[in-house]
């Protein structure tokens, strides 16, 4: 990205092995993240950037330190890099690794992949190719749902609030259905991705927005509020929407800000929730999130509606920048 | 209090039971918190208020619908009125109660205490008196401390941070200990109030502020930052202290925000930790903080280091306001 709005695709110097815990991947897909869309459109800093942070491919080479993955294995990696050894990763926060670096430069053929070991997880086999959408979605837009079901306390019983049904509060939905939520309220507006979020699981739509918004998952949830409400937006808006619409006690699982969105402490006190947020630990998902595509259980892949050889990927960001598509695929 | 520093004792109607659900209590000691001085300050609005929030006592006359305390019992109650039977009580947040009312009017001789069953606890026989300023603190100052320390999820093996050491902060570092952290690290700059925070447990003293205190922090946590952060100041600095202070996946548990706090909500987002915050549950904790004092394993109670007969309450919203002491307990 060579300035806001400027995507070009330019033929670059390979990478290589520079430290010995280094691994070189031949990307088999990558994708456009909602995220992407934020210096695309000025929100944030930009100048030749090499952009791209979500893949999976093949493993090329690798550094003399790296043992878990092997030259010719299938593997997926998080959008943050980590070691998972140190005390943070493994208490299951990989994204704040002590050695924490975030990918850069997947929206490319090849790709260095710093830290490998604790980075990426090689999938059972050579998987078919109709997997590598679903894979490709574990590397961030459902590991991030994922967590942010879980930071949410989502589970048997639970009522679940979902705002936002963008790429990452869709999975947020799947997620939430896999753990067991009893009731799975997306909060949508759009039609297509409504439909798309009843196929992942949702139970109820809201419409409503704000105070409304709020008003109406009250009277969905007998006065109270949700149990476990997922903050998948991340404007001053949503952010207070999905804390309102939170019980006492109930618990807040957010996933994304804007760099403008100032909590009023006192809303948040008298609130009386939980929260939990930040860059997700995907790492620490990875390994069941491969077994569930690997067995068909889920189908995140679905969240892609739009395909694009790399070459086009600039029309790739004009469409999720206009909402023509939700998430798009980049292939080779 | 007529108005801001203008705190005046006189004679009022004595109350009388309204609701079947109310019990009348002559109460045996009140006091002053920390809370009482926004209003005493001008930080709230105040007009002609009935102050306090803090009692113990004696019932003297039960609604018919009154069932677990009867006339003549020893009863503490916690801050928050609340049914204890409705969801939310049931899941522990009993100031989120669907009934929570605040205690108000208590700087007196009797009081009316609605929600009786769900509000106030008996005490196992009349108290001997050198308990009631220990039970008088369990009715806000110690359950609050309790909180926010089981907020921050304190517990075996953990390193705790207490951001202030006013009277909450030094029951969180009471109840830490109770908890069973491996260390608690007091953030505290005044002498007297150090000795008493190592009294209640203190392992260390940290008594830097702001972007020097986490770093000192950071320094004693091999770089990491504490497992759990007591936030008990409520400042716009002490808060985002807090958050600095707390590792990647920790926890930070607050009990109290100024009106001006705005919490940016990027900082909090990369910050990757959890946070619980609210007007505390304390009525989830009497039972067992009861016990606790009954047995003579803690004694909350030394945070009172002034003691009037509350004829003199001015002098003590005087003494508290200049700092000249940590907590007033008002007698008759």
């Amino acid at each position: 990205m060579y300035a806001p709005g400027d995507v070009r695709v330019e033929d670059r110097q390979d990478p290589t092995i520079l430290e010995p815990t280094d691994a070189i991947i031949r990307l088999t897909a990558t994708c456009i993240c909602g995220s992407d869309l934020w210096p695309y459109r000025g929100v944030e800093p930009v100048d030749h950037t090499a952009m791209g942070h979500e893949y999976v491919g093949i493993v090329e080479e690798i550094g003399d330190a790296v043992q878990t993955v092997k030259v010719g294995d299938f593997v997926v990696g998080s959008f943050v890099l980590s070691d998972n050894t140190c005390e943070i990763c493994r208490a299951g926060f990989q994204s704040r690794c002590e050695h924490a670096e975030f990918a850069s430069g997947m929206q490319a053929e090849k790709a260095r992949i710093p830290l490998a070991d604790g980075t990426l997880v090689a999938t059972p086999g050579q998987p078919d190719a109709d997997l590598i959408p679903s894979l490709l979605a574990a590397s961030d837009v459902l590991g991030t749902g994922w967590f942010a079901a879980v930071a949410a306390e989502t589970g048997p019983g639970k009522t679940v609030a979902v705002v936002g049904d963008g790429a990452v509060g869709l999975m947020a939905i799947l997620a939430a259905k896999q753990l067991g939520a009893e009731r799975i309220i997306a909060m949508s507006r759009h039609p297509e991705r409504q439909k798309l979020a009843r196929f992942y699981g949702a139970t109820d739509i809201v419409e409503e927005r704000g105070d409304e918004g709020v008003a109406r998952i009250k009277e969905l949830t007998g006065g109270l509020g949700a149990h476990s409400v997922v903050e998948a937006v991340g404007t001053q808006e949503s952010f207070m929407q999905a804390v309102g619409a939170t019980r006492g006690g109930g618990h807040l699982g957010y996933v994304g800000v804007n760099y403008d969105v100032q909590i009023p402490g006192i809303q948040l006190f008298f609130a009386g929730i939980h929260t939990l947020g930040g860059p997700a630990p995907v790492r620490r998902f990875l390994p069941n999130l491969i077994q569930l595509i690997w067995d068909r259980a889920i189908d995140p892949g679905k969240v892609f509606d739009l395909t694009l050889p790399i070459e086009e990927a600039a029309e790739g960001y004009r469409a999720m920048d206009e909402r023509r598509a939700t998430k798009v695929l980049l292939t080779f």
